[in-house]
């Protein structure tokens, strides 16, 4: 046991080392392909694994990044080099049984991660190599939970039933990957759909199954594009996209209030203007919209299409909107698969029944998918005591929680082969 | 001269008395029409000369008025009481002549007159009989100035030439009353125009010829509708009428900033809602536009209706606007025309060409008729010393200035028929 | 019991008949008060019921309404009048025993009655007799099933114990009146107090105990004044107090989001402005916020005043905050006390422990001060079918319900004395 | 003359080439300073030349572009590449004569020059250097006339009379760089002081005298800083700076409606927020103010400050404001001076007394100071034909014009010494 935890802090910390941002993790997934490979596992990557893919990065962005790289591999990187990252490993044991998947995401969060002796990471030398991302949310931690239980799988296959698909996803920072990879029907074909999450606010030790309150969310980017002018000389020839803007931001933050439930809006980002002297023709923002149910995201989603046309309208403006994110809600758990997991893992590890998320996490595309084809899905919340807030700079995990983490799948697995 | 001074003022101070707003001019226009009536004048009342009226009072206001007054009369009063006000009086001297028109505003502001020994018409005891209605801008004088040149054309037929419409128009304040009379052929065969105005801060005994600087001007209501809902329970059910116009007032006065020249805007009224906890269904706005010229104006009003439209649009409410008044701009006199006056007048007037009025007056729509029509049209300004600026609950002007209008506008009827 | 009921139907349609708007029952007060006196109680009314009274109708509104009324009394109304409304009505055994305290509230809605034979008050004729209020929230039964406790508690001296208070509370409606009468130490030496309302959405023959959800609230009444100036000559001077309301319109709106719980915000009326050429100088504006807890609204209400007074600042115009109302939060029935009652009422009533109200009732202040004093307080729902919702024009209870909650109060009271 | 012509020309691209923006004129100084000591003046520069700067560049920006140069000089560059640039040349004649100052700006605009074939400083070797600056607005013209004319003073001393100080101005784009030589002392002890700009609209051939119509013009650089907080978990508490500067937008865009002259605003840049899921808690804008006269602009610039303030109180956000340039009013020339030179140049110019600049240049604070403290000022406009308008990416002038320039600036040098 000690071994394992040895091991699984070992991988983290190597994961932690190279952490990229959404739809970048290229050198990630190659590190992913050549263990998944190395174990036996049939792997599908590239297009082939994804369909529309939401809040891509700016093409020169990830050209420069692609460029400092280098990579060289045996594997085909064309298709991941352009963003197709992430990858899909399958595993038939042969003998009739479950198919069960299980979800790992594997990207990083955009920020720069501390760098004093007081963080972890930064002391013991394994702090983020790239500057302009950190992994503040405990991915590399479910990579690592992830590769470790698929060994595990490869090595005891014969004692196994039915077929394993890990799923390694991209991009769920910005609730962007899930989407694209249940629009390829990489979850189509699935019994059982594991999925979780480490810390959370949950403490080491604790294991919470059948998490609720996945919030529903859109993600959007708003672009106006009206007409400069010189504001001295001929103000009236400008069409001023900055305070069509203006007007939309403060007219979006009156929808928020439902009483059917929950809902938030937040203007995070507002870009307007090039020049003191000139009528501003361009602006952009970033928006999100959250709903506890699916309805209340929907109607504030269509409130927030109205006010961004109305506000181009009354400026006469052009405008565009783009999902650059979004998740679907998911609030009721499978009762008797948990009541089944709870019994089978209880006298291992202290249990806590349907803990709500209070966020979004866009694992809910791919519930929601196996459920609706009949299938039963169930997300853990992997107990870990934080050094700071998830997505802050100076966040690290209790390490313990990692072989913990691949305990309770392991049962879970051994559960469900047996029934 | 001193009784023609005394027979003026009295008569101003009567119509001073029964001061009566726009489209509500009822008891005025039957003093009119029986002074009028017995110079021997024939008249056109009613529908005959107007064509489609802005900016009409409610209908209830209208009735009510109406209905407390108990006019009987041998004229057919039955248009007239529905708002068809006003009168255009003609005598042909059956020679040969100029077709001469002259025009004069009739109604009062919808103010209440000071009641108090420092204010003239009331310690004098001719201060306005309506409290809802006062002579604040010198119509009053106005029609005095109309009716003694219409006698003395009438009591002189003998020694003049060609024809004489007297024009006495209802609506000027919020300039609704010219665009209707001027629709209906009023003006549509005159070979000259003459109008003019008291005070506007031009000192007495001064005459002002061929003013400039009217301004174009549009007059709009506007009304959003929304839909109700509790703003406690389902807050988002509603359609917040209120949030719009609010959104609207801040945005059109973003409007005017104009290189090519001056130009306004105004919220002037704002009314929304219905009760504390409720989203507010309904709203109401009374605004107005400026501009130094008709283009500017103009694009000031597209622009105007983009903004009421799109902030509609924004929060999903109806909305409808309604032309409550207008004018266009008049800025270029007939300089040839002028000379040619202040030629003859010069000696008994210090003339004062081209002074700039700054601000909107809808003879402007009778002039430019006119001059389009191939005729040529003259405004003056007949100083008088004013008590209180104009629509001050304090007016008053001074009343030796009725007769130098008289006597200018004779002097120069006397110059056109020679001619 | 076929007899109770129809003396409560009588009654209550006799009170539904007169029914008058908060602080302005005046009529209604002056009934109470008779049928009080003729049940033996000692009464407090006028001043000494009362401290600081929020969200007082104009007094030119009272003047004209108690002018028209020309009521006569041997009591002394002259305080009544001036809005001073309500009753406090003793009654002391005489022997040791709980000092039990009854609130029921009697103020009509400031809505017009429908008036066609579907709606019964009008078929039945016993719709409200003023056009400006009508008993759309059930208060009319309210005062009844005090009265008939009352008269049942005085008829029942003998067999009880300790003494009575009935607390007959002005102006609910608003949450206005409650805060008046605490502040005078109406409810300062009660050991329970007791309240209920009809409808609410409960079913007849169900009764709740124990409500809860009572939200906090704040009704704001918001003033600005600026500085008027010709909008078309010297905009510049003027200082616009409708953009102040427009801007603090919208962004007040921005902030009823919150992470610890609901909470809400609505702007229901905004007027401004005088005349559509005039920079305005005054706008006025109803708001209410509303929170799940105290915290919440009193977060929410500092948020509130911020914005008013950096609205005020930003267009240089000054600004004035009335309080109209307000009610503190309620969330924790007293489980003991309740299960007391329940336990003494089953099977007599269909009984709902804990519903929601969802809403604002005044009786907070009530239950919250005779609680910190050491006493209990329990509040009831009257199930009761209703013809429309409350505050809705067709408004119309079951008269069933009226002696079902007769009786539980009864009931309650023989519980409390045995004790 | 043809020779003038060919020299003129080579210096004005050598200084096109060059091009510098504002406080960063770190070659094109040392290059006056080193023609300016070969001509034989005495050469004042760095801190002594200045006093308060506004809108100083990034200092991170300037280190880098300092450190790109790597410039080495007998001349101290320590002060100038810190960005005190510019340089003050005086020559003393040693006989009795008038004090005449001679300005002219150095600096370039923040733009890349266009790089076609169609556009002659490319297709001709001597478009821009630095793709973040570009000579587009004549200043490179200014420099060679500055220079040209210095050259000739310098050979013709013996025929002079009285001292002559040649001003070179950095920071005249943003009206940034005369505030700060003014409070130098630079200009207060001339007679006379001369200035000029090519273009303008002024055709090729045409000499402009006396130049009015310059705005007094305010820049103003803002901040808001509010907190950050979760958007989704915990709103409420943060203070949002995006909505604070949305609503200041819009409230300021209300404020430019003066009667008493023209007048403008505008926010050309917003930038608010850092990430799309957490409430913005930075944000900065970029305002100009213009207005007719100074009262105008002053008037403005207090309600702007109220604004800004208002806003940010309304939102719980912090403030800072920075004067990022300035220039004041100059309306009214002086006619007997102009007149004066006007008779002295007939001939050999077409003339074009008083016309309009409509915009702002900060050589005004120059003009007011010396006519403050007694002496005279004179301000040409040196036609030219332009292929672009100024600030254009394809702006170009007629280079003869250069020549005449001279001319117009020696033949008046000649006119005041003779006096």
């Amino acid at each position: 046991m000690e071994n394992l935890k040895m091991q699984m802090s070992t991988m983290r910390r190597s994961f932690h080392k190279i952490a990229e941002p959404g739809w970048m993790e290229f050198k990630t997934t190659l590190r992913l392909l050549e263990e998944l490979s190395s174990y036996g596992y049939d792997l599908d990557y590239g297009k082939k694994i994804h369909s529309q893919r939401m809040g891509l990065p700016k093409e020169e962005i990830m050209k420069t990044y692609v460029d400092s790289l280098g990579l060289k591999s045996d594997f085909d990187l064309s298709e991941i080099l352009e963003g197709y990252t992430g990858v899909v490993a399958r595993l038939d044991t042969g003998r009739k049984g479950p198919r069960i998947g299980l979800r790992f995401d594997i990207d990083a969060n955009g920020i720069e991660e501390a760098r004093d002796e007081g963080h972890r990471p930064f002391s013991e030398g394994f702090a983020s190599e790239n500057n302009f991302a950190m992994h503040a949310c405990g991915h590399d931690g479910h990579m690592t939970i992830g590769l470790t239980l698929a060994k595990w799988v490869s090595e005891n296959r014969d004692n196994l039933k039915g077929s394993f698909t890990f799923i390694f996803q991209p991009a769920e920072e910005g609730v962007r990957g899930a989407k694209s990879m249940v629009g390829a029907g990489v979850v189509d074909n699935l019994d059982y759909l594991l999925g979780g999450h480490l810390g959370l606010g949950v403490e080491s030790g604790v294991l919470g199954l059948g998490t609720v309150g996945f919030l529903a969310t859109s993600k959007l980017d708003i672009y106006f594009e009206g007409v400069p002018s010189h504001s001295g000389a001929s103000p009236e020839l400008g069409r001023n996209a900055l305070l069509a803007a203006a007007s939309c931001a403060l007219n979006l933050h009156s929808l928020p209030q439902f009483g059917s439930g929950m809902s938030r809006l937040n203007v995070g980002i507002l870009r307007a203007g090039s020049s003191r002297n000139v009528v501003p023709s361009t602006a952009f923002m970033e928006v999100e919209t959250r709903g506890e149910n699916e309805e209340i995201n929907q109607l504030l989603r269509e409130k927030v299409d109205k006010v961004i046309e109305g506000s181009a309208l009354a400026f006469g403006v052009k405008f565009r909107v783009e999902e650059a994110g979004g998740a679907p809600a998911y609030n009721s758990y499978d009762k008797d698969f948990v009541a089944l997991v709870a019994d089978h893992l209880e006298g291992d590890f202290k249990i806590d029944i349907a803990r709500s998320l209070g966020g979004s996490e866009d694992i809910t595309y791919m519930m929601n998918r196996v459920e609706e084809l009949g299938g039963r899905s169930l997300h853990f919340m992997f107990g870990s005591d934080l050094k700071a807030a998830h997505h802050n700079n100076r966040f690290d995990f209790d390490e313990e929680s990692l072989a913990m983490a691949f305990k309770a799948l392991r049962r879970t697995i051994e559960l469900l082969v047996e029934e």
